[in-house]
């Protein structure tokens, strides 16, 4: 069984061979199979055309490299006694994932109803892509899989992200020559340089070259070979090269590779684990070079098939109406020996099974890919230690992303053993004013370190690559197997992943669904240096909009949370920290803020979600409000207490109500998000009937597309941001954008019947503040005095 | 003054060495002094306390190396005579291009106030990130720049589509080492296997290597050289270094390797213009290795300044209220010399403007960065050319991107000379049924070309790379230099440029309210494959939120089209290549669609954004409808119509009225957009007080968030998607989400007041046919014949 036993010194005897062709041989059937049949899955009667599908959908182009990856992976796990897991990246090959997953048992296992027999392989061949199936892509549905191939980019992310603090496994990683293009795979083979060769595992990236996408030829297959290892050394990478169209040949090159890269990776490790000087290893990958649609049919209808783009979906088009097409389409599925590799029963053979591993090592059962069974709950201490003391409101400030900084070293340092917990971030820590999670860890970095470096550390646990893509997909693959994490972010470029959390999304909404999933930890998002406090960095740096974008997507997962200081930042973030199945979104501010409740007030106001803040507004308890000044996110709930504070001043005999709203999902109906209020509930904090004047943090139509079937709708009016930005102070951001208190005020005046006449003069005051602050930060550049030494006061108006 | 004068054979004579040296310390004293002062510009008098700025803000880090870089292009430019362009990715330096183009005198001709002289000086300094002032990174304002360097990743892209059919222009673009880790920046490397050493220009970057982010090392400076220079040859180009710490060294190092790779590019050039056999060329790449935050402070309170990431922003943070900062900036300031480098009244030397090229020559002044003075109108076809014939409403169908293609083939032909129309789309063009363009020009591609490959074509100007970044930054770039073209996407997909779209809509807003700016063709997107016909790829492809992202953007700027028919595409599609200075969204199907209009009707329809189609309505003219059916979208059209079909079949003596929504800008209030309709129009199509239900696109909200001010809003209903995806039929997609003409029907019973008791049976009817579907589709796998084989009848019911 051993390499030397072969005197042409190829690693694989003839029965090895043989069993890993058959294997290989069986899973190509069984993806073709699904993509065409839906009867006859051995072929025992001659093909009809009730047994084809009246619909062919799936990928075969990429479906039979796959599968040599399968294969040889099995083979490996087994021979190497290694944990391992496998991002597909090429996940529109999904009919060869769930091949592999149905041979080695582990897909009859989570779905006993399509058995490994003939049975069961009519159920697997019918239900792919076919309503009320499974879908054509790789997907949560799949086992074994954390990683959905629909949308192209993120597969060596993930498998970094998975690989982290994972010391003893082994990520493989597929990645196809058109996910390769895109940028965020682009970007994320630097990940080399962050990656721990004593806390974490390896990762093995699998370059499949078949040499088309959809209809073009790839960059990286038509590149020269010299070029391409060029590319792949400035990466970080030694390559190993996988050539060829013969099988039994190319299943020689495999293994070799394989073992190869298993020695060097072996290596790698040991060196570092028995405490070799420092320096970034040069981790093999290994470029597989094979046709596209391998196996498949040659030519079709006198065109070229196998080897080019026309292999992509599916080869021959008309099975069902064409003799010709099905002929071809028998002929192909028999060239496999389906009855050398199944037996009567429809079970595979000793033969095919050969090369499977047994229980958790099958790549379709390790518990890596169904993160929630490992996943332990974060040990989050008592905010108490972190609160500020807040003995009235508004007499104190505090930066909130610093306080929570306190909290988030807490939990860092003690997952010092456990390492289940990483912060990411586009070299943002201290500017968002987390640094002091560098108590507990440094930040990732495995090239040279000069004096002038800062926290740096080889085993460090927070990230930072200036690419949110790359930040989004490690933290993506670290929860989906099990840890926990936080990405803090700048609010404007979190865009830049806005495909990456739709995708995201829906997996969890996916998942929530499959009793076999156990639930993982949220994604948390900490968006900060937020939109009104970018006026130094300007207009290209000021967008609200990634709050709009999550929830447009589906209601058990996205929470959007608007904390207006230090402690209700604290309560969310534990909230958050706790949360399984989410996706967090969490805005706050670093600047210096009003701290509005303390710790106690700041738990009870969030567990509501929104409230009456009694103590800042004057309807005195039994006097019914005559308008309603609502606030979410922390420059608003500035602006509106202090147009409250100058409502009372100027119009004491006004009762105005003071709403805070700090989880956003609140204001929608009950109906369409758990979080809704029921309409009882929306009445009593807004009222049916007054005008509501509601400060907002992002894009004011936000509010409206939230409450819009409320009673009190009509009286709704909403400030916000509206692309009004450009370099300017703090509070000419607001004012650009209506949403100073001087406006909230004049909006009161305009809105609650028959003040316009009594409170002339207060308005006029209110417009001459505004003009007054223009000319000053023209001629002084920053803002005056009465804005930014104003503190808030709650000394009651006489009654 | 050649290089061979030199008896050391350095490139530099002395005299043009201190020329070059005068002219980087003049552009390093005027970026540190926008950044610090706001008086006393030339430092005539000693430094005080009132001379400082407030609020210090700006990048100075990464300023000394843009300014040594633009120095030394303004040399090559002169030297060599060539036109030239610079796309500054570190736009955060923003004083360094502000700095320059003031020295070349090309800011002033655009402002005029900031002239050049002391007072002019005083102007530039005072002016930069002061309100009312310019935003501190390189913005619209900045003259020679089409890029904003704000948010970081899309420099690269764009300087190759500025240099797209620019034969003769060289394109230099500032690759900032932090940049260089996004994904964006990183796919777009791959950008030389399309661009055509014929027919377009250079392409020279520059990677700037300071060492630093904003608190990290980079990636690319801190790995070791050769494995750079792998990388960097795996991307193509051949590396030329220039490292060091001094000047003068490092000017003779730069000139050099300038002179060496316009010597390069130049020999490239002639050789694939005189015919030298076909082959991708190696492109010279500039690797500039100086110290972040060169010639500032080399240490400030102790600890180091100069080549750390302490001078990314402000070295000296107190100046102000700290005398030994302020002793410190003086001297900083003073070490440039000033008094060599201006005269008494502030112009700059003869010696500093020696470099400096004449006129458009200048890099702040030529036209290129102001594309729109360079644009010329598309030679559009008649429409009548590509019309389908439509005799009456529903009777044939037609694939409405497969019309479209035709179309884009006639503009791609008589563009063909001209060359200054291109599409771009990532390996999409043909499954998005726009191959008839494949008749007028191949796909851009400069590697071998097999014999199983289709259209390639080294001179071709259709582009695919399956990087929808790339294709993004390459159209942003081709438009921004004045030309024109158009984007095809995926729907779901095209929110991987989320953030892109964002920038270049700031970027549009900002720029058409800059007198000197002139107008520059739309940037187009075709959205297609779209949620309701990604029924087999599933979930995964399945979102349409990008229209609301758009929405929430600059009104002035961005238009939303969703033409329901061929004809009506073909009108919105020329009308968007007509348009200047939009972002424009198409959303069309390449499905087969039934026709509804003439190319008559759409034209009458798409110029009034939205419109009652009688013919499909019942309401007969004179009488008030009962109730309304609204659609925007080519499935919510045909759903509506069969909806509209059924209710006459089944309830014909109910007035029902069609309205079709084209632009859903329209339905905004008048006030918010240029396209909205006043309440008056609003109320004449949808009425006032009848139920309105409405069969949308994508996520049913938008339109609540559009219409929310309308009288008739509390009637309005919504049908949309609502993230119900996954794999299934086309039909089962719509059933899902309730967008199906049943559940229209089903909806237009339970809110038309009294119906719900006489139409019983057909509620019944329809709740029974929703059933037949769900076992069809479960037995079958295809839709059932009554909604495939269903054709639009306007056969009146009896009146």
């Amino acid at each position: 069984m051993r390499k030397d036993e072969r005197p042409d010194g190829l690693p694989l005897t003839d029965e090895e061979l043989g069993a890993l062709d058959a294997h290989w041989r069986a899973a190509n059937y069984l993806s073709a199979g699904q993509i065409y049949l839906m009867d006859n899955p051995l072929l025992k009667k001659p093909l009809e055309p009730v047994h084809v599908k009246p619909r062919l959908l799936g990928h075969w182009g990429t479906s039979p490299g796959l599968n040599l990856v399968h294969t040889h992976l099995n083979r490996i796990i087994k021979r190497h006694g290694i944990d391992a897991l496998c991002v597909w990246g090429p996940g529109h090959g999904g009919p060869a994932v769930l091949a592999n997953s149905w041979l080695e048992g582990s897909y009859s296992e989570v779905y006993p109803d399509v058995s490994r027999d003939e049975d069961g392989m009519a159920r697997l061949f019918r239900q792919f892509s076919f309503p009320g199936g499974v879908p054509s892509h790789v997907a949560p549905e799949t086992p074994g899989s954390i990683h959905e191939g629909g949308e192209l980019g993120y597969s060596l992310s993930h498998a970094y992200g998975a690989a982290l603090d994972n010391p003893d496994l082994l990520v493989a990683c597929v990645i196809g020559d058109g996910e390769a293009e895109t940028g965020p795979l682009a970007a994320s083979w630097h990940s080399d340089k962050f990656l721990d060769p004593v806390h974490d595992g390896a990762v093995l990236p699998i370059v499949h070259l078949n040499g088309y996408k959809i209809a073009n030829p790839t960059v990286l297959a038509r590149m020269p070979e010299t070029e391409l290892d060029e590319l792949l050394r400035g990466y970080g990478h030694d390559p190993l090269h996988v050539t060829g169209d013969d099988p039994h040949q190319v299943h020689q090159a495999m293994a070799a590779a394989m073992d190869t890269a298993l020695d060097h990776i072996r290596h790698i490790q040991q060196q570092a684990r028995n405490g070799a000087p420092a320096g970034r290893p040069r981790w093999p990958v290994i470029v597989l070079r094979t046709p596209k649609g391998w196996t498949g049919p040659a030519e079709v209808d006198g065109v070229p098939v196998e080897g080019t783009w026309r292999s992509h979906q599916v080869p021959l088009a008309q099975v069902r109406d064409n003799d010709d097409h099905r002929a071809q389409l028998e002929a192909w599925l028999h060239s496999y020996r389906p009855e050398e590799l199944f037996d009567e029963t429809g079970r595979p053979s000793p033969q095919v099974l050969e090369c499977v591993p047994e229980g958790e090592r099958r790549l379709g059962a390790t518990r890596h890919a169904n993160g929630g069974l490992l996943l332990r709950d974060l040990p989050l201490p008592p905010l108490e230690r972190f609160a500020v003391p807040v003995d009235r409101p508004g007499a104190t400030r505090h930066e909130p992303t610093g306080v929570l900084g306190l909290l988030l070293e807490s939990v860092m340092a003690s997952t010092g053993e456990r390492r289940d917990f990483r912060l990411v971030g586009p070299d943002e820590t201290a500017s968002n004013r987390l640094q002091s999670v560098y108590e507990a860890s440094g930040k990732a970095w495995q090239d040279p370190v000069l004096d002038t470096d800062e926290h740096l550390d080889r085993h460090g646990r927070v990230m930072e690559i200036l690419s949110e893509h790359t930040c989004q997909g490690w933290l993506e693959g670290y929860l989906l197997t099990g840890r926990h994490g936080l990405f803090s972010c700048y609010e404007a470029f979190v865009h830049i992943v806005d495909s990456m959390v739709n995708q995201h999304i829906k997996w969890l909404k996916t998942s929530r669904a499959l009793h076999w999933r156990a639930p993982i930890a949220s994604l948390n998002y900490l968006l900060t240096s937020h939109v009104w406090r970018q006026d130094h960095n300007g207009f290209s740096h000021q967008d609200p909009g990634f709050v709009d974008h999550v929830l447009n997507k589906s209601p058990e997962v996205v929470r959007v949370y608007l904390p207006p200081d230090a402690n209700t930042l604290l309560s969310v973030a534990d909230h958050a920290l706790r949360s399984r199945d989410h996706v967090n979104v969490i805005v706050a501010g670093k600047q210096p803020c009003f701290d509005w409740l303390s710790l106690e007030e700041a738990r009870a106001h969030c567990a509501r979600g929104a409230g009456v803040w009694e103590w800042a507004g004057s309807e005195n308890g039994t006097r019914e409000p005559e308008v309603v000044l609502a606030c979410a996110g922390d420059v608003p709930t500035q602006e509106t207490l202090a147009a409250a504070g100058l409502l009372r001043r100027h119009l004491p005999q006004l009762a105005v109500r003071v709403v805070n709203v700090v989880d956003m999902t609140r204001l929608m109906p009950h109906e369409e998000h758990p979080h809704g209020m029921t309409d009882l509930e929306y009445d009593a904090l807004f009222t049916r009937d007054k005008p509501v004047i509601f400060a907002y943090h992002g894009y004011p139509w936000l509010v409206h597309r939230l409450a819009y079937r409320r009673a009190g709708h009509p009286n709704l009016h909403v400030r916000g941001y509206k692309e009004m930005g450009t370099t300017t102070t703090p509070f000419d951001m607001v004012v650009r954008n209506d949403l100073d208190r001087y406006r909230l005020v004049m909006d009161v005046i305009d809105r609650v019947p028959g003040l316009a006449v009594r409170a002339v003069g207060v308005r006029q005051a209110m417009a001459d503040a505004r003009v007054r602050h223009h000319a000053w930060i023209r001629e002084h550049g920053t803002d005056m005095p009465e804005v930014t030494d104003w503190t808030w006061s709650n000394d009651r108006h006489p009654a």
